[in-house]
């Protein structure tokens, strides 16, 4: 493999769909962030009180908002209880710079669940930079939060050939991408660590994996692969172009989260206060259970999929190609991910892993 | 006039063009920032040493950044030569929700003159709110800055019929634009006391008027509302559509800045350290006096004047026309317009008028 074939996150591009798209597709994310809350209730329960101080809540990975609007109004809500009304709670939402931030501030300022409702003094600031890099000024944070985002890594390690989704990859390749998560999820906690105030928590939701490093989404990646398989046979496609295309996610086990928080670190000691595992009820195939309708099933599954996948599988050819180009290509694909998830909508069914863990910097 | 009738400016809509135009057709603004940077240095050197911990700048109404790195780069050094280098300062750009923060956040991470390059300590946020509302804790902010910002109205009061320029409107439509000017600038100034630190520093650039009101573009404007005026005589441009365009500007006179400053606030007490008036040389005129060049001074006078314009003007429009329509129109618009200037070059000569004031609040 040479280098000039190894895509790279770059730093313009977002991982997510913009113009609000993530924030209309992301059930299954937002109901993994709810199985977070009541974890970080009891982090907000458990700072110190000179943590309660100019409190700064930091939601990292936040995408287009709409996901945190629970989270944040639930911490905001227990830290209420323990700081008078006038105390302001400042609330800090940070994504890549490309990130779709005005339709971030829109669902702030308009959506009927935003925490900025019914809710005195709290204020809410942006940052637009890799949380795998610093973000805020030393032992500021009092709570942080990220939910379903530390899969995402820093950028691609190598290509897959003829897979796009790394737990379906060869050995050697599974080894590159383990080995670059184990690096990122250093990095963010070293980071994380500075920024926290002693006494601080960090909750993380993990989107997690079984003991053969399999995410649960096996099913849905390959029936998409084998779409994009059939634009290539179909000549849609060009096979060099198909070769880029490879989503930069690793889905880390229990172990791979938990072993380098007891590690030693420059800035401090963590405590890792609490770590469970759960499965996450597949929600799309929940309502098709309940109402039979493969159709609207298949057209809601493939949204979420191209909510997530199409920023990274399609980046690659747009440095290429004209945009209407690449829009049609996506469309096409997303098209025939639809169709088959219609004629298979078991395969499409998603079993995914949480690891939820509680995370205090050491006083 | 039926309240139907009157456009307001909508929590959804942007007064600057977004995917990076701004950055590109704001160079009289850019221009503008810089004669306010001494005073914005000088605003620095006088913080009291208990507003030197826990820096925090505040840009009020950024766009989209380019125009704000000379002037943060300043302040961030003449502070550093305050505070030891350990010592974090914090950025904080704010704008409507809409603006696109993104093309801000890759200027700050990515332009060769962003703040953050070279400069250790320094920690860049964003604000998507508007700022004649709250937007920081209390007494949190040691530095505040905006320039060219604040004769955009929090809406239009009143539409003007057959101008779209309030400076040439009838008496009673100027007054109309008067009364919110005012209101506006007072929410602006009672905000921003509550924000600052006790000894915190203001500095703003206004956009000023003659004692007559007139901004300094009005040949430019007449210009403009003309074009539009032989597109409705055309039959390109609905009459009804043409009378809803209008920009929600006002151009404050120096008393009009500065009386309310030293008036009666429940939050504290202002002090207006400096007030100076300027005349801004055109430097698109001055690149075309160099020259010569008639058909690159009427592209670039006529991006300037699209990419503050379009999106206020072309709002009213897009509430009851298909987007591909209204850029259509807006593409035909702006090309009569360069049109119009390469005839007569001069009349779109700008003579902006500005009004430098640093204020403190009381200690």
């Amino acid at each position: 493999m040479t280098q000039s074939r190894t895509p790279q996150t770059r730093a313009g591009t977002s991982v997510m769909a913009g113009k609000g798209v993530y924030n209309e597709h992301s059930q299954p994310q937002h109901v993994a962030g709810e199985d977070g809350v009541p974890m970080l209730q009891r982090a907000a329960a458990a700072l110190p009180p000179h943590a309660l101080e100019r409190i700064t809540i930091v939601d990292y990975g936040s995408s287009q908002g709409r996901n945190s609007l629970t989270p944040m109004s639930a911490a905001i809500d227990t830290l209420r209880e323990r700081v008078v009304a006038q105390e302001p709670i400042s609330v800090v939402h940070t994504d890549l710079p490309a990130n779709d931030f005005a339709a971030l501030f829109e669902t702030l300022q308009s959506d009927p669940h935003s925490y900025l409702r019914d809710r005195a003094n709290v204020f809410a600031f942006a940052i637009g930079r890799s949380f795998y890099e610093r973000l805020l000024p030393g032992a500021t944070v009092s709570l942080g939060w990220s939910s379903i985002t530390v899969h995402w890594l820093s950028a691609v390690p190598c290509v897959l050939g003829d897979q796009i989704f790394s737990p379906l990859a060869g050995p050697q390749q599974r080894a590159d991408f383990a080995r670059r998560a184990a690096d990122d999820w250093r990095r963010f906690l070293g980071h994380r660590l500075v920024e926290l105030r002693p006494g601080g928590q960090l909750v993380v939701v993990g989107s997690g994996a079984d003991e053969q490093g399999r995410s649960g989404a096996e099913g849905l990646m390959e029936l998409a692969n084998a779409a994009l398989q059939t634009m290539v046979a179909d000549g849609l496609l060009a096979r060099e172009d198909y070769e880029r295309m490879v989503l930069p996610t690793y889905y880390r086990t229990a172990e791979e989260f938990t072993e380098p928080i007891a590690g030693d670190w420059p800035d401090g000691t963590f405590a890792l206060e609490e770590c469970t595992q759960t499965d996450l009820a597949d929600p799309l195939w929940q309502r098709f259970a309940a109402s039979g309708d493969t159709a609207a099933y298949a057209a809601s599954a493939a949204g979420f999929l191209r909510a997530f996948s199409e920023p990274s599988l399609f980046a690659a050819l747009a440095q290429r190609r004209a945009p209407s180009e690449v829009a049609a290509l996506a469309d096409g694909f997303y098209e025939r991910v639809r169709v088959a998830i219609e004629q298979r909508p078991e395969q499409a069914r998603c079993a995914w892993r949480l690891v939820l863990m509680r995370i205090a910097k050491r006083a």
